[in-house]
């Protein structure tokens, strides 16, 4: 964490100075209006707060903050995103963490009972710096609340607003052509109609999306016809793996997926409700608690399970369902207008909850808009940039409806045996799930190449920083303080490109020639960091670049170092001191071979705002890295 | 972090349920009153918080919560107390982490420049979980503010109260016998007399301590002649240790310790002023913060530092002095009074501020009083254990005294030179520091054997667990869910004691024969755990019982462990699954061979409430741990 740069300051350093409104703006306009206080749409305004210059609001149809929420699962990519937010570790310190899955199909000696075949470490070796965790939705929530309520924005939703409708002025020139209506609902009942007036709006109002349906979109795919019941649980059993994430599969039951949940005891299981009986047909009005828990007290025999107290269940079927357009803007249209309604997370997809994918998609949604639409908004980006929104983002999310329908149906399948060849074997299942552990933990993730993703990237400079992929983060060892540092880390959800220098040789004590040019080159007047980065703001507030030199961190001398590297900031014109890194060698393995850097060329890696990488480019690329940075920028 | 066992609830898990007010308990009668809301004060306050049947009230005599400290260094050892208060995550998150110290000396050639001669890695490796931190003492007590606002007795301090005087009633049956008489201004000024009645009052007011005063106890020692300069400034240099804590010795212009602080940008500089110019006697009048710039400008040649804001400064004169006793019982009256009046922190010694010790040893005072005060009020001990607190105490703070005293003087003294053959060397100065790393990072506290002590203990049996000092905690695997735990950090700041049962060798799948008959014993009527529990408690709230097994967690089978290992608790009789511990043997040293204990043997570790360890038996010990806890609890 970095404060105290333009002066000292008392106090929680986590809590931003307050911004000043700005003159004559009107109170029911806004930059952006977020429709739904759910994960898509509080990490937008998380992000959106982190701006003082931007007016973001937040309308909640609900009269408070979520107390119990149903998604629980968060992928290590999301905790990734937690760290540029800020709070990964109180959901570290807070949440269960998924070490483990194992397991369970029917004895073969004596199939009515089940036994466990295999345990997998959950998170492959270096897959992410982060565990998989479990933690309710509703703590998430006020994590990002804290984080809102702490910003320049002083950000709180306005609860009690329910959207009614919107229109869109479509006339050039309109500063803010979004009109919305909500429907405010005071504590004692009465009804009033509110009318804000956004430049941007999001729909992040779940899968019954009103402001889709004011779109016009609708999600598309099947509602199948497999229900499973889930609940929240406190039990007494001695089924050894109560603790452990397990898939159990019974000979005739059916199949449970076991989730521990935070704080020692409460446990969610999702149980196939279909197989519950051979002559009952289930539909979600018969079925109730007791049949959840009759069916996993015959899944999981020989063992005993004792429910003490439901502290919540639903029933519900599985459907993979998919919008075609993430935006207001038709495909045909696409030249001609720019979006200013987008929808976002349960809006755009919907699917089963096993694959524990739902929150974590919908919250890289917002993360992947939020950044896209701040720069627009403050005239960095020109609009026709928020088409990427849609584009990359549909596409994610076919790709996550694919991997869930699959999933789902090789859960539900009826098992392999002697009367039933044809049914899914579990060591099928267990092979799907260890294959498919990158795309849970969603670390697979990988846009294609776009205006804002190089096709023709250098890759063989860098083949662990693959392009259009999460930038993968791994130790280094700051070189002014010695501290050991993930380097990923200093990516924050402040809306600034990243590039990172990769040094290659150079000498013992100082930077390479190659390194000192280049941050020599980035200096100078056309350089993008001159031409992009507004008069009197500090050199890195739109590009922060930072070098990773192959030296350990004794050997390199600071003063050596271009200006570029510890650059003054601020009122005062401090030192920067946290742009230069050096290899950790502590454990033989430093950040060049993990990520397969070439340590002969060096290269530089460029990283979105949302952690992405869009381009591998050798340390010689001043040209490529213009005409880069040229695609969407706008020359101040 | 466990939470829910009696039932699911919603909400921050953090926040305790609030508990219920005593029936007919005085508003002016307290269990504890703590006078001053320093370190001390707060991790006393903390610590009582936790027990909802314990009234505690704090009072300070300022308006409102410190908003700018001087203590800013955190020792190992504190952060391990932070981790038991739950905060210790929030420190590393916000602070400066001391990861390396440098050393500067004359250069031989031109002793006019200062040349590095030396780097040291700050904290030697394996000697605590935690790094060595500096950070605003201000923030250290936010946090602790937090633990008591979010604690059962929802904990808030009485600002603008001055101690005035207190009486002790010392006739037998009075149950609050302490009357304290408290200055209170209201915010317009108007001053008010209050009288508290307390069982107990704690001095945690300063070195001007005035319940010290009202006591009839003084600090004794020596206000050296030696005067230092502090100053807290952001700067711009080209000195490139800047980021590093530092010893800078100069030849003829005095020393420097340097201290980065949090931030990235701020940093404390001592620098000692009586070698300001050589005719120019010291006395704080004289002396202002251009002083202190212009010799650290000197000190630091051939480097420019340019101070751009002061953000606090002042002058001090260097003292080292103590207390002879820590509560209101003359040596002669021990046999025949309880202590009712104690002191802690500054109030029973000063010293300088350069060994980083103060903040650090006045919390861990507290944390001795802390549990001390909680056990006989909740009537577990009897009141005279608490003699322990002044003798356990004293005996730590003379020695820190003794080490101030030889640093402060090392750190002042002229250094060796052709002229002054007589000085000290720089190398004897960096050569005392190294040795001296595990003293400053507060883990070379060692109590003496007492009651509390065992002195006959079987140390061969866990040679790194050496009775007296703190438990040094080691990575250890959960057998319920395969999580990675540091051992240490199941001892919370709970008023709990723990027994570690290690196992010895045992048979593959189970646990050994003679941890099942011990866990047997230990559940019998006459054990300590059942003698010393009151009815209808959980089975761990007095004694907390856990076991580390050598397996790896996928041999072991949870289904065979004694039921004392996975108890049933709470009003839902639900599992605790979080006892139960294996070796992680995941690079090649587990805990056994780490803290030197015997694979043959085994062995059971009692760790008191504030974690250190007291006793070190063998498994077949059950009559001496009876022998050991009978000699200060009491059997309900």
């Amino acid at each position: 964490m970095q404060f105290h740069l333009n002066g000292f300051k008392t106090g929680n350093p986590h809590v931003a100075e307050e911004a000043t409104d700005f003159p004559g703006s009107a109170s029911n306009e806004v930059d952006v209006l977020i429709v739904g206080c759910g994960p898509a749409g509080l990490t937008l305004a998380a992000q959106l707060s982190a701006f003082p210059d931007i007016k973001t609001k937040i309308v909640e149809q609900k009269a408070g903050p979520l107390k119990l929420g149903q998604a629980d699962g968060i992928a290590c990519r999301s905790m990734e995103m937690f760290e540029a937010f800020g709070f990964s570790e109180r959901v570290e310190r807070e949440g269960y963490w998924v070490n483990e899955t194992t397991f369970w199909r029917p004895d073969t000696a004596d199939p009515t009972k089940i036994v466990r075949y295999d345990r997998v470490q959950d998170v492959e070796d270096g897959l992410s710096e982060f565990p998989h965790m479990i933690l309710n939705q509703a703590r998430v929530h006020d994590f990002y609340l804290d984080v809102m309520r702490n910003s320049p924005r002083r950000l709180v939703p306005d609860y009690s607003r329910r959207f009614l409708g919107l229109e869109i002025n479509k006339n050039e020139g309109v500063s803010h052509p979004v009109s919305v209506s909500l429907e405010y609902e005071s504590p004692n009942g009465a009804k009033t109609i509110e009318t804000v007036k956004a430049r941007y709006v999001v729909g992040c109002d779940g899968a019954r999306s009103n402001v889709r349906q004011s779109l016009g979109r609708a999600l598309h795919g099947d509602a199948a016809n497999q229900a499973w019941g889930v609940m929240d649980v406190l039990a007494v059993t001695n089924f050894p793996d109560i603790r452990y994430k397990a898939l159990i599969q019974s000979a005739s039951e059916g199949s449970i997926v076991l989730i521990p949940r935070e704080g020692g005891y409460l446990i969610r299981i999702y149980v196939e409700m279909d197989k519950l009986n051979a002559n009952e047909r289930v539909s979600s009005k018969n079925i109730s608690v007791d049949h959840l828990i009759g069916a996993t007290q015959r899944i999981l025999k020989p063992h005993n399970f004792e429910v003490k107290e439901v502290a919540w269940w639903s029933v519900y079927e599985i459907g993979q369902r998919l919008c075609d357009k993430f935006d207001d803007v038709l495909i045909e249209e696409m030249k001609t207008r720019v979006p200013r309604v987008f929808i976002a997370g349960d809006a755009c997809h919907t699917h089963s909850p096993k694959a524990g994918q739902g929150m974590n998609v919908s919250m890289q949604d917002a993360f992947n808009l939020g950044w896209k639409l701040a720069a627009v908004l403050q005239g960095r980006c020109a609009p026709d940039f928020l088409h990427t929104y849609s584009s990359e983002r549909q596409a994610i999310a076919k790709e996550l409806i694919e991997f869930d329908r699959e999933w789902a149906k090789m859960i539900s399948a009826p098992l392999k045996s002697p009367s039933n060849p044809n049914g899914v074997d579990p060591e099928e299942v267990r092979s799907y799930f260890v294959r498919h552990g990158r795309y849970t933990a969603g670390t697979a993730t990988k846009y294609a190449p776009s205006i804002l993703t190089s096709g023709s990237s250098d890759q063989d400079l860098a083949k662990g920083f693959v392009v259009g992929t999460r930038f993968h983060s791994a130790p280094v060892i700051r070189l002014a303080d010695a501290k050991k540092i993930s380097l990923g880390h200093t990516v924050k959800a402040d809306g600034r490109w990243r590039l990172f220098i990769f040094s290659d040789r150079g000498s013992k004590s100082g930077p390479s020639e190659r390194v000192s040019r280049l941050c020599d080159s980035l200096q100078s007047p056309k350089s993008p960091l001159k031409q992009y980065t507004p008069e009197g703001s500090d050199i890195d507030s739109v590009i922060d670049v930072r070098a990773v030199f192959q030296q350990s961190h004794r050997d390199l001398d600071l003063n050596t170092m271009p200006s570029l590297l510890w650059p003054q900031k601020g009122r005062l014109e401090l030192r920067d001191y946290e742009k230069v890194f050096c290899s950790d060698l502590s454990d033989g393995r430093d950040i060049f071979e993990m990520r397969g850097i070439d340590r002969e060329k060096g290269c530089i890696v460029v990283v979105r705002p949302d952690q992405f990488v869009s381009a591998v480019f050798p340390l010689t690329a001043e040209a490529e890295l213009s005409n880069f940075f040229g695609r969407f920028l706008i020359a101040r």
